[in-house]
This record gives C-alpha cells, structure tokens and sequence, in this order.
C-alpha cells in the first residue's frame, strides 16, 4: 500500500508502517462474552435495516446486547507482553436480518473503550463509539463475585459522555448449547464513509459480510436475564426497548479474524 | 445517504440520524493552539510523502508540532450547553509538501481525547489516535499561570498508551504576524481505508484538500521552544528529531468546517 | 515528618519526599469558576450541619454548585510545565452554616478529576471524590463559545462512575460586584478519618476553617441559570432539589492557600 | 459518627451515610495477583523504614512488585452489580521490615485506578496515587492469552500521569506452595495526615498494622520475572533497581478484611 500515504495497514501510514493504529490482519480474540436476549418491536428493528436488507423471518425482533471483555493481538503476539494494546470492553447491539435469502447478524449499535479497537471495528463495519464499559467477572476464591454455577449472578453496565446508557444483569440458571440465536449468523455490515465534499453521498459504501475463524468456545451458561436503556441527546437505545425477554448466556470465546467479503457497492 | 444503512453523517446511521458519531457540518470551531516549529532532517520528511508528493522546495525540513484545544459544535450550537460534546485536545505534527506545483502542509501524525473529534478527523483524513494531552493555560489572574506577555511560560505534553511521547516548551518573547509558515497552507492529505479482503488493497484512497472558511484570529504571541520526542513501540516520532529550533507561538483561532475536495481516486 | 514514614508533606512519604502526591504548601490556584446558586428547603441543608454547626440566620436554605476549571502549583512553580500536574476541573456543592455566632461556608460534596487534586483537597477537609466534569469555555474568537458579554451561554456538567448527577446552564445578562454570597465566608469543615479499628469512632477528628490568601478576581458576570440533579444509587443530591433559583455567576479568579485553624477536635 | 459531619463511614458524611466514598467495613476482595519479586540494594529498602522500624534480618533487600485485579464489595453485595462500583486494578511495591522483633510487610508505593479503592487504601496506610494499570489475564481458549502451564507468559505495566514507571513480564515455569515471601506478612503502615497549620506536624500520625482474614486461593504458578524501572520527576521507582531476580507468581485470592490495631500514635 505504498501509495496510500506509505506502509502499514490503519493509518497513519509511514515508511516502516510501525505507526499503523490497527496491526495487519490475521487479528487473535481470547474474552469472554455476557449475552442478554430480549424481543423488541420489530418495527424498531426494521428501521436499522435499509433496504435491501429486510427484517428476519423467524423471530424478526430479537435484539442481543453482548458485553465482550477481550483481549487480542496481532500475529506476532507482541501486544499481549504490553497488555495496554490488547485489552479492551465493547458492549453491542445485535439485530437480525435477512438478504438475498440469508439470515445474517448486525450490530447497529457498540462502544469500546480503547481507540485500537474502535478503528479496527470501523474496518469491519462495526460502528463504534467510545464508551464506559463494566461487566462482572466470575471468580474461582473469595466472597467479591459469582461463580460459574447456578445462582452466579452478574451485572453489567455502558455510558458513554458521562451518561449510562444500559444496565443489565444476569443470573445463571444452569448450561446451554449455545450463547443465543441472534448473534449467531455471519455479520451483515454496512461500510460507510461520507465524500470529502460534503454533499451528501459516500466515498466508501459497502456492504460486507465476515466471520472469524477457527473459533473455539468453553462451557456455556445460561440464565436469566434483566436489561434497561436510559436516555441521552446522541443515542437511541430507548426505542430498543424489551417487550419480552428471552435470557441471558455467559461463555468464554476464543476467535479470529483475516478478512471479509464485499457484497455491494 | 438512507442506501447507506440509514441516515445521518456518520455512523451509526438510523432512521432518525441522531445517534451518529459525528452531527452533519458545517462545524464550527473556537481555541487555542500553541505552535513549536523546528528542522529535522529533510529525508524524515520525505519518508511522510508518498509518490507525488514530493518535498516542499523551500525549507524542506521544517517541521510543526501544535497543541490545539478545541470547542467545536454543529450548526445548531447544542453541543456547547454539553460540553463533553463539545471540548477536546488535539496534538498534531505537521510537515508541508509539494503536489503538482503547489505547496501544502501535511499531518502525519495526530492524537485527540475525544471520539467524536477522533472519527470527524479520519473523515478529513487526519490518522487520529487517542492520547492524553495537557498545554498550559494563560490566566489573567493569580500566580498559577502565565500572561499573555514576554516571559509567560507554557508547558505541553502528549502521552499514549500510558507513554510520555512529547513534551515541549514555550516562552513568549513578543508578538508575530503568523503563527509560523508550516501549518499555513491547505491540507493535502491521504483518506484511506483498507478493503475488508485484507488483500493489501483500499476501499477508500482519495487525496483531499480541504481548508477552513471565516478564520477568525486573536493577536499572535512569540517565543523560544523546546521540544522532545520520546520512544514508544508503536510511534515513530523520534524521526523527527529537531536538528534546529526555529521558534513558537501561541494564538487564540476560529475556524469553521464544511466540506473539501478531491484531488485524486 | 522524618517519624512519619519519611520526609516529605503527604503520603507517600520518602527518605527525598519527592514521592509526595501533594506537594508542600503554599499552594498557588488561577482559574475560572462558574457559580450557580438557588434556594431549597433548609431542612435538606440542616441534614449536613452535625452539632454544634447550625443553619444560617439569613437565607438559611441558599445553596451554590461552582464548576472550578484550576491551574495550580506548588511554590517552584514546576507542575505549570508539566500541565497534567497542573490542571483540574472540580464541581462543588457549598452550604452556609452558623457557628459559634459567625456565619461560614462549608462543602458537603465535591468532586474533582486528578489524584492530587483529590487528597489536596481532603487535606482541607474537602470530601473529594472523582468524577467527569465539564464547563464550558468563553471565547474571544469564533462562533465555538460565548462571549463574556450578555446573551453568552454556558454549560455545566457532572458525572462519576458513568452516571450523569448534574446539569446547569447559565446565561449573562450583566456583571455584578460579586459571584454571589453562598461561598464568600471562610470555610468551616470536617477532617475525618475512621479508626483502623473499626470501632465506630475516628482517629482523625478535627473542626476546621481557613480561606485563601491574596486572592484576585477579574470582572464578575452575572445572569441567569438552571441546575437539575440525578439520582445514583451512592449519591444523595437530589435532596437539595432547588425550590428557587437566585441565579448564574462567571468569574476568573487567583488565590493562594497556605494553612487553616484547628477549632475542635 | 453522627458528630463528625454526619453519618457513614469515609467522608462525605451524611444523614443517611450512603454518599460515604467507601462502604462500612467488612469488604470482602476476589482477584488475581501477578508478583514479582527481586533484591535491591538493602539500603534502598532502610530509607523507606523510618525508626524504630529496622531492615529484616533475612534477606533484607527483597522487594515485591504485584498488580492485583481484583473485585470488591461490601457486606452487602450490591456493588457487584454494578461493576463499576467493584472492579479496580492495583500496583503496588513490597518491602519487609522489623518492628518489635517480628518481620511485617510493608507498601511505601502504590497506584490504583478507581477513587473507593484509593480512599479505601488512604485508611489503611496505602499511600495510593491513581494510575493506569494492565496485566496479561490467563484464558482457556483462543490464541490470545497465556495458559496458567508452564510457558504461559504475562505482562504487566504501571503508568501516572502519563508515564510509563514499571514494566514487568512473567513466565510460568511450574507450581509453588506460596506466591513469594515479601508480601507474606502482616501488613505494618503509618496512617498520617498532615496538620491543617502547616506546621510540619501531623495530625493523624498513627503506626498501624492489619490482615485480611478467611483468606482462600487458588493453585499458585511459579516462573521467571523481568522487571524495569522509568523515571519521573514525581517517582523514585529507580532507587529500588533489581539487582537480583527472585521469580514470579500468578494466583487467584480471595480474602477480607474489617479491621486493624494502632500499635503507635
């Protein structure tokens, strides 16, 4: 990519591309995921899916909000010896949908909390923000957190611009097969970036799809669940809101991820 | 922009276009900046400037560094009774280059405290990652701060990933016409993003230029500066390292924000 | 202090004192404060006043919240070149209260943004905890702030532990010959620290007051303001729910600490 | 404690007690704990043990460093779920010293990351400074994370105010019946506070010593450490250059505490 303003993946580019924000790809994720499942108006779906994407037909308002605590690293593995370049929360919305006859997962909604991974998730059409992020963490020794076995209860939190924006908790009922439904498909992402111009269309509009490899899971625990969104003047939670819920899911992930597919410009 | 996955500027793009990251401009601006310009070996700079761009004729090696602390807002002002909305800090290098006949300047190298300010600058092509910033303040009153006159003092520091990159220093010894000559032309810079193949190609690669409107200026202070660059595993800096000091300067400065144009795809 | 853990003013204390959080007084502070006073039940303000501190005689249920933006210093002056030693931002609370026939102002709840600032202030007796705050800033060029000057219009924000707890705004109409009345009296608080035995009782204990030395003050604006408070599960100002408001008040303002007086232990 | 400015355990006192920065006693701690332990010149340790404290006779130039992620909470357990309330990261060094013919740990420097666990240390005789603290976290699945098994490797980096002060990375060899000796005994701090006539006396001046009680852990794994040094003008980290490495340990705690005793004021 030499031409692109020198070497390196992310900018900023330079001739040794050391300054790269974002390593090159393939990218390695060890976390573990907090899953809280809930049924909106599909209605409220719908309008984050822009034609021609439409709603999903079974279940088309089920919402997943996920607090994922990661760490990831490159492929040489040098982040993960210097952990302030490895570490990070994101908490995000899942919706589902369906194109050209496929069920696909999207994340309309997400805040992180390290910049790193907030520029990688843009690469990915993940529309992140910078946000406050918190989730329980289960414990093995000690009174100060909940382990992972029936009546484990965990509470997880998101603000962003010094305002809360989600609270949920989850408490575990016993193991499941899978850590829910809704994000489980191939990621369906938009890709945008507006033109320099100012005038209402994009330089950068795709639509993409991706999904990491090589996953590999631990034991999952299901449970019940509780979720609330708050408001603020930038946000849109609120219209979200649950009508039912379904539950909550607990697992560790490890993942990775080289690349994705362009479906539409 | 709805094909692009709703509306709004940026992403998130919703049907309403509330929650996106960046509001629409035009974007107004109002702060401070405090300028250090020094030489550094001209083939440092050349290494910033991919083909063909080449290095400015005059005075090749000049190099600024500014320390510019922002409030910004949208054209309908909201953000300055919020101002977490509105407030952050930038610290940028700046270097000029030649493109087809005419001289430019440039930013390599950028770091900012706030999202909102971070996303609207990769939009304009500024390759900004997240730092911890600090520049003194002038006061009018009390010991805790120096006056807008010669002998005031100010300290700047820009940190990343729990490192000190840069410190600098600035003492005023009088006034000036301009805040220095490096950051005085329009931006020529690189918007790029990688294609999600991860096949060593872009999405998006536009050279831009772009300049405020309405500039607005309060009187300019000069002075001496120091400046110091720091190691870091990931930054680049120590590149730059000052052959030659050529001085500093402090301004108050409004601009304003619509729109640039591209040069090439 | 030598028999203390070492040399040095606070914790940590060393063979050089260097370590110190807080440097020794005097103490050096130039800055801005934003002020905004109003009345609620002085039932709520009698709650924070333990015997033998009683209400004020005159409008006894007056109470401000300043946004201060500092720039402090030690008497070397050396933090002004290293500004994130330097600067901070703190939201206060400020009661009256009577005591032994004279009339003093008192902090109940306070909230800062950098450690020195923090246990600087519990020195004094103020209960500092963090937060997130924001004030905006008035401007001389641009269309990014307000002017000092009526119609300029300014936000306040406070948040700690991702939870929004106040906002305010305030709007010029005019100057006045001072920010106000609620925190014009020399202060009067608590220094308290519990036993290590856990038995209920202090070993710190300590009744005291002070107020500044050579203080400055620039020209004082005043206007118009709004405030509202939020609940927190760990915060309790929504208690002093404003019944009234007396109004919004911005001045810059120097002053110099050096010590206070025991009255009671 | 009604009469030292209201109810509660830590300041701000209140009516009700539930603004108190730290719950009333007992807390009840689960966490990891990554240690480093190496020898430094012994007359490094004697400058941090004022009299009558005394090096202790074996091995008296012993040092640990430990980054503790841990979550906390009170006897009622509500801060775990909101996590924010709970969760904190810690890094703090170790030195031994003798007091009375018995050997007691001790901690001359410490940094933390949220204000209820500075306070909460201020109590205990930590001299906490907030900071910016990471360490490697174990995982059991996916690429990005060490194995708690021989060659899983781990970093761990403290920062304040924007410096890099320690670096330190370990790797497990095998297993070992206790995480190190330095941090094996009771604790032995001073609690001071200086008085607020800055006199160069004290008015909280006390010689205190403590241990948590119904401590309980997991398996401890032992391996090989490297651990650096950085300047600061506000740090003395360098004074206690390693000249010998002893090891490293990665363990999971739990513990509680409720009280200590005053052996000296």
């Amino acid at each position: 990519m030499a031409g692109a303003g020198g070497g390196g993946f992310m900018f900023p580019r330079t001739a040794t591309g050391r300054s790269s924000l974002v390593p090159p790809p393939p990218w390695h994720y060890s976390g573990t995921m907090l899953t809280v499942e809930f049924r909106t108006d599909p209605a409220a779906v719908a309008e984050l899916l822009p034609p021609p994407l439409a709603l999903a037909e079974e279940d088309p308002g089920a919402v997943a909000v996920i607090w994922a605590d990661w760490q990831s690293c490159s492929d040489d593995f040098s982040e993960l010896l210097d952990p302030v370049r490895a570490q990070y929360l994101e908490t995000f919305v899942v919706i589902r949908c369906s194109y050209r006859g496929e069920t696909y997962s999207r994340c309309p909604y997400i805040w992180v909390d390290r910049d790193f991974a907030m520029v990688r998730g843009h690469h990915q059409g993940y529309p992140k923000k910078l946000g406050e992020l918190f989730v329980t963490r289960p414990v093995n020794v000690g009174l100060a957190g909940p382990r992972l076995q029936p009546g484990g209860r965990f509470g997880a939190t998101c603000s962003a611009s010094g305002r809360r924006l989600i609270d949920a908790t989850f408490t575990i009922t016993g193991t499941a097969s899978t850590a829910g439904f809704v994000n489980g498909h191939p990621m369906l992402h938009h890709r945008v970036f507006p033109a320099i111009e100012s005038d209402g269309t994009d330089s950068l509009h795709e639509l993409v799809t991706m999904r990491g490899y090589d996953a590999e899971v631990g034991p999952c625990y299901a449970g019940e669940a509780t979720i609330a969104f708050y408001e603020s003047p930038v946000e849109e939670l609120t219209r979200l809101a649950p009508q039912e819920m379904i539950g909550g899911y607990w697992q560790e992930v490890g993942t990775n991820w080289r690349a994705g597919t362009t479906l539409e410009r």
